[in-house]
């Protein structure tokens, strides 16, 4: 029963010029989920965004950017490829297209060599990969064109494996619900005044997203024993917030490693479960980001379990 | 210019009532390796085995029992496949066929799940994934037959990742030679009176088959920065050597992780660079052997260089 949870990411910023995103309409987002194989289950909205909850992940568009992540085995670039088609080359002012190493590489539609190959005839951009091929790796394509990012425009991701202990044993239960998942998360109490959508697969997995004026922030969990996954998502301030978010859902969710990954984030790596950070990496980008990712994992020696096959 | 180190592993031990496998003759094995997109480069001999070294690693036949290693692409599960069908099913005592993770999985001619769905339309068998798809892992399959190994059929790998400081230098440089890397290597100081064949692949790369009696042992290096990978294997009782072998490569070829695995194998982990065990099996097969897989981290921080794609 497994189910790749990484996730691929596309994130677009149009020029001054272009319409709003939001004015193109259902429809026309419907046509950009699905060119990646994914469906849309339910939105928000506000003044300022457009939630979609997907069948695999989530779709964010706001008047001047997008961003949209998908799972499984979905076919992210195309979706990118087809925006790329549909409102010019010249519409875009910044896009980042990224993937997180999968737990099953072979069994994706395509490779990220493959995507970059693709991307790289509509648009132009440099590419990276960060972290050793045998552990946790993050791959990352960026537009090359002249841009600059506002400091205040700031992404961070916590992306956790093997999660344990109780919340994991109730992700994995059947007797869980949407209210269960909130209150297990304390998402009401660290995320105030968010407008929810969040949905429960079956047998297993759980999607939210949330927002709040400009603000969003998704969660997606893949709750199945050998592959466990859980990603969070966010372009709050993580540093201005009452409660250290990350180290809040560490803490819940007991993960033996993760990952942690910042465009322009303020991170603090304090209250953190006791760890070795594996390897780490800071990278400048021209239109003014500062990436960063550091892989962690908790220091404890794990009795590994054969897995039948 | 990748290479994948990463092995595949087929070791079989035929029945008594079955000719002794080295009066099969080299066309014999010449074919079994070129079912695997091999070649035979270069052989040496004793009164108990002949060693073959192979454009992808190694090939070792005994009277009642072969072991073949190959890295790359090559297509290991065929080379069994031909094996079985050539002698029969009922020729095979004991048989595990074995794949470590591969950096690149996805570029790999099959998946072990594909091997293992061939393998076992003409031998039954268990198998097993040892460690975590998102880091290091094993995977293994074992015929089910009655046997009983003896104690002393014991083996011991150990599987060096991203090799660092000088010896790594020297092995990514112009200027090495055979009889430098097994300086470097100390060979001849820790495997007295072993014959060697070993060859320098062409920009990188060395193998190196050693045997002494019924021992061998056995180095394959693929030296390139960004998946550099060392395995040493060998049937010797490490317990019992003057020279801790495990303890002595690791400090001087530095990795910044390595994996060890055993059948029936006695290890000490004393002599290890300071460490964090990031998790270890042992696991007990029917037939008498005791299989251990653990996964080591060097203790400190990298930090991360991007690669440019």
């Amino acid at each position: 029963m497994f189910f790749e949870g990484s996730e691929k990411k596309i994130e677009v910023i149009v020029t001054p010029a272009t319409p709003s995103l939001r004015s193109l309409g259902k429809p026309f987002w419907e046509e950009m989920v699905a060119k990646a194989n994914a469906e849309i289950l339910s939105s928000v909205s506000n003044d300022y965004c457009d939630a979609y909850l997907l069948s695999e992940s989530s779709l964010f568009v706001w008047d001047d950017r997008f961003l949209m992540l998908t799972c499984g085995t979905t076919t992210l670039a195309r979706s990118t490829l087809h925006f790329i088609d549909s409102l010019g080359e010249e519409a875009i002012a910044f896009a980042t297209f990224q993937r997180k190493n999968e737990y099953l590489s072979h069994l994706q539609a395509s490779s990220f060599e493959q995507d970059l190959q693709a991307l790289r005839e509509k648009l132009s951009g440099v590419a990276y990969r960060i972290g050793h091929l045998d552990s946790h790796h993050h791959y990352l394509f960026c537009s090359d064109k002249a841009f600059s990012a506002e400091s205040s425009d700031a992404t961070s991701e916590l992306l956790m494996y093997h999660i344990r202990g109780e919340a994991a044993d109730y992700l994995r239960s059947d007797n869980q619900s949407c209210a269960g998942v909130r209150q297990l998360l304390a998402l009401e109490e660290m995320l105030p005044e968010f407008q929810f959508d969040d949905f429960l697969f079956e047998p297993f997995g759980y999607s939210i997203n949330g927002i709040r004026g400009k603000e969003y922030m998704t969660i997606h969990i893949t709750p199945q024993e050998s592959s466990s996954y859980v990603s969070f998502e966010t372009n709050l301030d993580l540093a201005a917030q009452p409660i250290d978010i990350f180290a809040r859902l560490l803490a819940i969710l007991n993960p033996g490693s993760w990952d942690v990954i910042g465009f322009n984030a303020q991170l603090d790596t304090r209250g953190y479960p006791e760890h070795l950070c594996l390897g780490s990496c800071s990278l400048s980008l021209e239109q003014g980001y500062n990436v960063g990712f550091s892989h962690y994992q908790q220091m404890c020696h794990e009795v590994l379990i054969p897995e039948s096959m």
